[in-house]
């Protein structure tokens, strides 16, 4: 086999990143900051005029299989996107794309793994492109589009080809086996390893995060020799279809089909996601969203290998704190970042009806939750600041979940609507912040920028509710403030049990709802809020197989 | 955490599993020949005591939650082994293990690891034992039962163990993370990492090879700090009471609960299979056996991770050969062996109507049927040889099914009843072999010794009959004999594409039906014969889950 170009090209990349995975030391691939000094001079702009001229056209992808178009976009920042997209039928598509799907499957590890590389460089060239088009679908601010819908997804989507690489290679293309025999010749063979993909990839992707959540399986299915269909939510579809066609556009240039990766994009009044499921072909589905739908694909898509992330209801703990005004700080900050349209951002906050104690002494509990209200009031107090970093609320369900839970009587701090110059009719709110009254109130996910103070008899009684919380409603995140190094180890054990990571004590830049790639693992696949964790072996180790030829050599 | 002297200990043989399973090169742990100069002069005659002991009394294993006894295992040479066990119920042993697992999921993963191959070291020392519970249950001649029983089902635990114990230290214990912030200070987490367990795994023998199949399963839940309940098959429980009580005493010793490891003996008029499967407790599942049950365990126990070997229908394809005696000799040992009695023994023996072209030129389809047959019978013709190489029938089920299919009118090759000395009740029976009068009859697996010769159009044909019944009924094993190249080279495609391992022209010591440990993997995980290949990293690196901590390092 010719060595691949392409792998040269990002060979030391990707042995970085593996190691980065296994030192989980600080690594990123594509820098996070969106400074003309990386991106160019030119970059911010460039990238606002590619993502201006797709606003009201049908968006030119050449995938076989389409007829008429379908696309409904509209920017949480108040306009319509007015693109449409191919409709695709996957009757007609499905079949073309196992057939196109075999010489990538056949191609060696080392060019798959370049080619991929390859992608996720020139999405990362595009990552301004990408930005505007993450922010004007989720909501998200800008800073945080470039960062979670750029750098970070597409480290995110190298740790997973990292991951997918290295389990690959344990295994040698083939083995020369020489079994003793005592007195007699030895027994004598030769064997060959040949790694088999399983066949189509599904790849759901979510409204708030279409590429985040999206390029971990779309890399690993691509890297281990799976053809991918990438179906976006009908909400978020731009992202993934300027992905899409970055990634249809590097396998040509390397002699694949670019049917590899295809996009089917549907709408509301004609979803084909369950069909698409179903069928035979697809052997892999990766799926972010509700848990309903979750548990509908692991229960009937039985022909696939299915990875889900569903609801969590995130929980943090107030114990004592010997920097209160950071605590408060970090809370705020998090509670208020993309309007808590994150699956990380914490729901429940937990505090002693007896107070905490302080580097300033003891805090009643009214004067932590008085503390808490008022840091994210002031945190948002400046309308730029704050629209900058809460963005925009992405769907009409938690802009109508935000107004039902402002109407009840427990409302600890009302949300207030947030003017930003240049988009008059976006749609930004600050949190919402509720007492809770009772366990069945918050014990369910309401997701959006909508939080719970729960009083709690002491921390112990805190977190045996966090613990039955995240094993039986599930969680992604989880943190507690205190300066007890025994109450710590306590949340640790808790953490272990439920099966949720856990953050201590966060009171600078580091945020419970935020982690980093090849470092923090994004989800445990220990508690119902998912079944894989992005990224470790077990997320890519069955995307392929192992097919065995062995014997005896000649002569 | 101290060092672990049972880690110190075995660390060398862990180390090199590592590295053979990585260079698939000959190797192994555990001598495979019964020999005095490796297991000691006495070994033979005080294993056979060892069985003796066992017979006719009930067997002490003091684990929790007992009430009364069970047991009716037969040998298939002939006689009750009268052996009775404790019954467990099932309600009051699962909450026990369930908290005793604690300490041994928390211990660290070399203690773990040091543990288990102590495990095995033990085992292995007691493999004459345990070859004579393994003949007696599962009616294998003793040199199997000593290699497959002993031996090479310990390298298979241990391989398991090698992959384990490698995939958990892929992950580092700590952290130190330090991001980069330009001018200002950076930030700086530590984090830790801890090894999660699943919970209990349900480890389920099969009646054929009760050690051999369940090691894997046991070893790796194990060391991945699971606690396991081995539930064997109701005919073949011995062997399994002893690994139990020899991994009770281990634990034991080493300052961990022996309840990490029970056993659960059930019989056919009571099974708890179905309720222990259910049992929330439960994360785990590895069994072997039936399609039915193991589709049964897949649809119904949701909340366990579940790995299954059911039924296959193997192949052998013959094109043509250099070496027709050695082709001949090979089926007819691969046929004979155990009464065909394995998973991966061929059923369907597929050869070309118009015949084939051999070093001594062509032999017609008539020529061909003839010396498999007549290979066989003959291989079988001296009963001395040929009791120590079919063994006995196990079951009673393939004692029906042989007489139900020697009396049809389509038999090349009768069953002769073989006389064993010493043994005069012994249920053996040489093959049958018929000749196949339409797909239906032999697309299904007829478990044992009886197998068809399919007439096909040519090789073409041939293999496209393979690869529709891999894809829909599954195998394990997949052999061809072609001196053309490109023949191969479209059966290795056939290979791939149906997802079963392949054997090319063997005509000597090595047969289809046969995998080596560290080299061969056992089936694929790629066709409905079984869900994961033992072993690789998919089949461990989801028993266990990773929880992360992080904070901020103080000062």
């Amino acid at each position: 086999m010719s060595v691949s170009p392409l792998f040269e090209k990002h060979k030391e990349t990707l042995n970085k990143a593996i190691e980065a995975s296994r030192t989980r030391e600080y690594w990123t691939a594509y820098p996070e900051m969106p400074s003309p000094k990386v991106y160019g001079e030119t970059a911010n702009k460039d990238g606002e005029n590619a993502f201006k001229s797709y606003l009201n056209k049908t968006f030119e992808i050449d995938q076989p299989g389409s007829e008429g178009t379908v696309g409904a976009e509209k920017s949480p920042y108040g306009f319509d996107l007015g693109i449409t997209y191919p409709k695709a039928d996957i009757d007609k598509l499905v079949p073309v794309v196992d057939e196109m799907r075999n010489s990538w499957g056949k191609a060696d590890v080392d060019t798959r793994a370049g080619v991929c590389m390859e992608i996720l460089d020139r999405l990362n060239k595009r990552s301004f492109e990408i930005a505007f088009a993450v922010m004007h679908t989720t909501g998200q601010g800008f800073m945080m589009a470039f960062q979670a819908g750029g750098p970070h997804a597409q480290d995110r989507g190298l740790e997973a080809v990292a991951y997918a690489y290295e389990d690959m290679k344990r295994t040698p293309a083939s083995a020369h086996w020489v079994k003793p025999q005592g007195k007699h010749d030895p027994l004598v063979m030769d064997k060959k390893f040949t790694i088999v993909p399983r066949g189509i990839g599904l790849v759901i992707g979510c409204s708030t995060f279409p590429t985040w959540n999206s390029y971990p399986g779309l890399f690993a299915n691509l890297v281990t020799g799976n053809a991918v269909i990438v179906k976006p939510h009908p909400g978020a579809v731009l992202p993934l279809a300027i992905t899409v066609q970055i990634a249809r556009d590097v396998l040509k240039e390397a002699g694949f089909s670019p049917d590899v990766v295809t996009l089917v994009v549907d709408d509301a009044a004609a979803p084909v996601t369950k069909e698409l499921a179903l069928k035979d072909e697809v052997k892999l589905i990766d799926f972010t969203g509700s848990t309903g739908f979750g548990n509908w694909l692991e229960d009937n898509a039985k022909q696939a290998q299915v990875y889900t992330e569903k609801a969590g209801v995130n929980c943090i703990v107030i114990d004592s704190t010997d920097n209160f005004r950071g605590m408060v700080g970090n809370i705020a900050f998090t509670l208020s970042l993309y309007s808590g349209q994150m699956c990380t951002t914490p729901q429940n906050i937990f505090v002693p009806e007896g107070g905490i104690e302080t580097e300033d002494g003891h805090k009643s509990y009214d004067e932590v939750v008085a503390a808490i209200v008022k840091g994210v009031e002031k945190f948002n107090s400046d309308d730029q600041r704050a629209s900058a970093v809460l963005g925009a609320i992405q769907s009409d369900a938690t802009m109508a979940r935000i107004e039902k839970y402002s109407a009840g009587d427990n409302v600890l701090l009302a949300p207030r609507e947030v003017p930003m110059e240049g988009f008059e009719n976006a749609r930004i709110r600050t949190p919402l912040i509720l007492e809770a009254r009772d366990e069945s109130s918050y014990k369910e996910e309401l997701f959006g920028p909508i939080s719970f103070v729960v009083k709690t008899k002491d921390t112990t009684d805190s977190l045996a509710i966090v613990k039955d919380s995240v094993k039986n409603h599930g969680a992604i995140s989880f943190g507690i403030w205190s300066s007890s190094d025994s109450v710590l180890a306590q949340a640790e054990e808790v953490a272990c049990e439920s099966g949720v990571a856990v953050s201590f004590n966060l009171t600078g830049g580091v945020f419970v709802n935020q982690t980093a790639a090849f470092s923090d693992f994004h989800a445990t696949g220990a508690n119902p809020a998912a079944n894989a964790a992005l990224s470790d072996t077990a997320y890519v180790s069955n995307r392929y197989r192992v097919i065995q030829s062995r014997w005896h050599p000649k002569g």
